[in-house]
């Protein structure tokens, strides 16, 4: 019987179908030899936290670019700009690099995607960027999930290997809403339930509900791994993998939050159909230009 | 002209009327001569904080305790539960020295009950009592407000001569709600616009509309005295000042928070009528047996 000139690829990591469960994650979390001394623990925790990546003179730049975005007319129409219903406010602003030269260069840099490329050990490119602004007083977070869960589904990223950059715009404190991570929950991957529906996207970026663990998984991860909050100055970044499991409280407090978000994948684990979802996700949520960032 | 024999009460500290604004509180904080240690630093930051108010032993029959009450079927058509309508889980149970003599006893005890009469340098009464149970996984916090406010407003308490006990039977964690303060902010009392509706504690025991300060009074009053957070384990305790301004954000971990929550007024601060509201709330919320406690 002759073999299918198509090439199958197996799905390694199920999720939202009947019987999606829990699982060991068979890929490395380091594929390269990370020679920067914060990447030391990376592979165990599943994220580094980088004290001074920007100096204040440069925080202070990339504010003015980000709040210079956040107030242009035209954009507020455009698709890329997530509008906050009940504020009428600009709480992200996607594919920002395409947007501002400022931001396209900062990601370009080698203390910026070159984290990436020790991590990763190959060439990277863009699968996601954008810039997020989260008022005080109320500003909702986001629920517990893990990245990969969501673009292994939706956008058909293979394997876990693609890292998150999260740099402060505004100082982190352990109350306003800054990311929590369970360290080493990157090592499992969490099968959610549901299908996805159409479109989910629209929703899902305001308020997860699809892709989301069960609680009695969450529970054991939390008493297994602990939780660690990303608190620090404005300039400190968190570089973090992909499956690693994530979220934040509100913040009511008056100290608003305001990051750059870059997310690198392997030029090696490119995109393909999605997983578990009915078609891809525009691409100013997720590139399919793999071309290295250079 | 005769005077008019009714003494009429004036009211010292207006809120929830046209122009109510903030004002310098003036009244003192600490009324006696405290002796307690942890008590020195009260009258400056209008909190204070006690790392092991009871012992392993005594959270976990405490807890054995709640944790009875929240189960008695009976209880649940009892006013003083508060049921949180999405889960169908009790959340608040009021009175709760009423029904527990367990309780009852732990707040006649000198090392509880003393610290209020330590700070209030008179005899006290309970002004209100509870448990509070908060399931993680997105239990809402609550809002920024001063008990004084509300006290004063919805009961007729006419001073800010009353302290809070909150006791942890649970870890408090930076991350899983825990009770926000900003220390030293009992020195001003913030008065809030809007009237109360009637029957408005139905209202305001689930979320906090009305009471509330403005974003710019916050910010001012978070950038003067910064925030500070309750966190301890089990067992530890905060005790806080009436006018303090206070909060806590939702609770996405799947670490829950229970205290038991104990408020103390002296015997020389006996309620009037509302300052701010069309008639008292019911007495498991603010009593009006004013005998001291032995």
């Amino acid at each position: 019987m002759p073999t299918s000139p198509t090439v199958q690829l197996v799905d390694r990591y199920p999720t939202r179908s009947a019987g999606s469960g829990s699982m060991r994650r068979t890929d490395p979390t380091v594929w390269g030899a990370p020679e920067t001394p914060a990447l030391a623990t990376f592979a165990h925790d599943g994220y580094a936290v980088f004290d001074a990546l920007l100096s204040e003179a440069e925080v202070a730049t990339l504010s003015a670019e980000v709040t210079r975005l956040t107030e242009e007319p035209e954009l507020r129409l455009d698709d890329r700009v997530i509008i906050e219903q009940s504020s009428n406010q600009v709480r992200s602003i996607f594919e920002v690099h395409k947007l501002s030269p400022l931001i396209a260069e900062l990601t370009r840099e080698n203390r910026i995607a070159g984290l990436a490329r020790e991590v990763l050990g190959s060439e990277v490119y863009l699968h996601q960027t954008r810039v997020n602004y989260l008022p005080g007083f109320g500003a909702a977070g986001f629920y517990w999930h893990s990245d990969f869960e969501t673009w292994h589904a939706e956008d058909g990223m293979p394997a876990p290997r693609a890292v998150s950059l999260s740099i402060a715009l505004t100082d982190n404190f352990p109350y306003n809403g800054s990311l929590m991570v369970m360290p080493g929950s990157h090592r499992t991957f969490v099968g959610c339930a549901g299908a996805t529906p159409t479109d989910h996207y629209r929703e899902s970026l305001r308020e997860q509900r699809i892709g989301v663990p069960t609680e009695r998984e969450l529970t054991r991860l939390a008493r297994e791994h602990g939780i660690a909050q990303f608190t620090g100055p404005a300039g400190s970044a968190l570089l973090f993998d992909s499956n690693i499991m994530h979220g934040s409280s509100n913040n009511i407090t008056p100290f608003p939050r305001s990051n750059i978000f870059l997310v690198f994948n392997s030029v090696e684990n490119e995109l393909v159909a999605p997983f578990a979802g009915p078609a891809p996700r525009p691409t100013y949520i997720a590139s399919r230009d793999f071309t290295p960032l250079r």
